[in-house]
């Protein structure tokens, strides 16, 4: 018996655009279906009904990955939506395990799968004010811990910064979890800009005051500061 | 007795916009001399004669970086030039250890030194063609083996592509060294252009071909392909 998975997209090979290993070569698996519902979101189609899910089992993907990517990639990302909702992807791990892919997840630390201490790389990204979520602090706090304890791998927390606010908020996760490498992440505030070079040059002048003010700030000290690059290159185009 | 250390600049907070510890808020502390001359160099004014290095201690560099950075960091980045060529950078990396600092080094991997084993994070960066460079691979190959003989840190190679020649080089580098993360970097060729946001079209688009080259290239699967964030921001200007 496998447990479909709803899927959205599947491309690449292409960089990761984002976080802890920003500039791998990989192929990307984003899943549908999300527990938040986050203002800016970059990816709504994946939880407003805008777009269709395929419900695909893991081989069904594996098998996709391997018509769209040929040779070219030993390193895939799922992202969502919260592709933590879905318990089918262990099955998906076990295959790229198998086939020695290396494999990143990105969740926003609501929702635990065991399958999650099989993944190389977990970025956690909790959401800050400006989403208009709510963080469950005691939900996070056990992911964390689970997370923690597991042997291989590495994670990391990523959080998007569109204010102050924002920052203020990005402190208190980093004072919470002090040993986890932490990377913030400039927002995209302009997701219906079809210029690209328009868009980099907004983009650009958000980094610097994003960079500016971590500079400033003893509290950061440990912190890395990040560009989405693939928004840099390819403005809001889907499927890159 | 100290060994004096030839110091070209010492600036930041700022971020560290390459390599394996990109987006990093860290201090710079850049050296003078290489035994290098790279035709494309960017900091060729650590060894062509045109700005004066100052003679510091390890203990003048550390009041330096507080007087600079304040309360501000925890991590310093030691460039150059190579600073593999100074034997009394020792002192300072046990400086850094002393107060909980964090280091990363940037070499060609040409010379060495026992004290790259307490650096945090070392980055090796061969010089490709383009450079007019020739690597001296038994050089290399013991560097590489003395640095992966060490228990803590990481380490990852770093090779700046303009052309194709040079990602043939790359190919070569990352077949004798498999295990070795490696990024990809792509050049600025355009060092005399003062005008940040025309620079910045000109090194996305180039960053653009590289990425697509890597993309279809079934041997360069583990490998990231990063822009130098920094000459996005802020173009050819020296000191941030």
């Amino acid at each position: 018996m496998s447990s479909k998975i709803p899927v959205l997209e599947i491309f690449g090979p292409t960089i990761q655009g984002e976080g802890m290993v920003a500039g791998q070569k990989t192929m990307f698996v984003r899943t549908g279906g999300c527990d938040y519902r986050c203002a800016w979101c970059d990816s709504a189609f994946t939880w407003d009904g805008s777009q269709k899910a395929t419900p695909m089992t893991a081989d069904d993907i594996m098998a996709k990955l391997e018509q769209t990517g040929g040779g070219r990639f030993s390193h895939v990302t799922i992202s969502g939506g919260n592709p933590a909702l879905h318990v089918g992807i262990a099955e998906l791990i076990e295959r790229f395990q198998e086939k020695g892919i290396a494999s990143a997840v990105e969740t926003q630390g609501s929702f635990w799968q065991d399958w999650l201490l099989n993944v190389d790389d977990v970025t956690i990204s909790p959401k800050p004010p400006s989403s208009e979520m709510t963080t469950d602090w005691s939900r996070l706090d056990t992911f964390m811990m689970r997370l923690s304890a597991r042997r291989d791998g590495n994670h990391n927390l990523k959080i998007v910064i569109f204010d102050e606010e924002d920052l203020v908020y990005a402190k208190q996760v980093h004072g919470r979890y002090p040993d986890v490498p932490l990377y913030l992440q400039v927002g995209n505030d302009d997701l219906d800009n079809q210029d690209p070079a328009r868009l980099r040059d907004h983009l650009l002048e958000k980094y610097e005051w994003l960079v500016d003010r971590v500079m400033a700030d003893p509290e950061l000290n440990r912190v890395r500061v990040l560009p989405q690059i693939h928004a840099l290159l390819w403005g809001n185009k889907q499927g890159v």
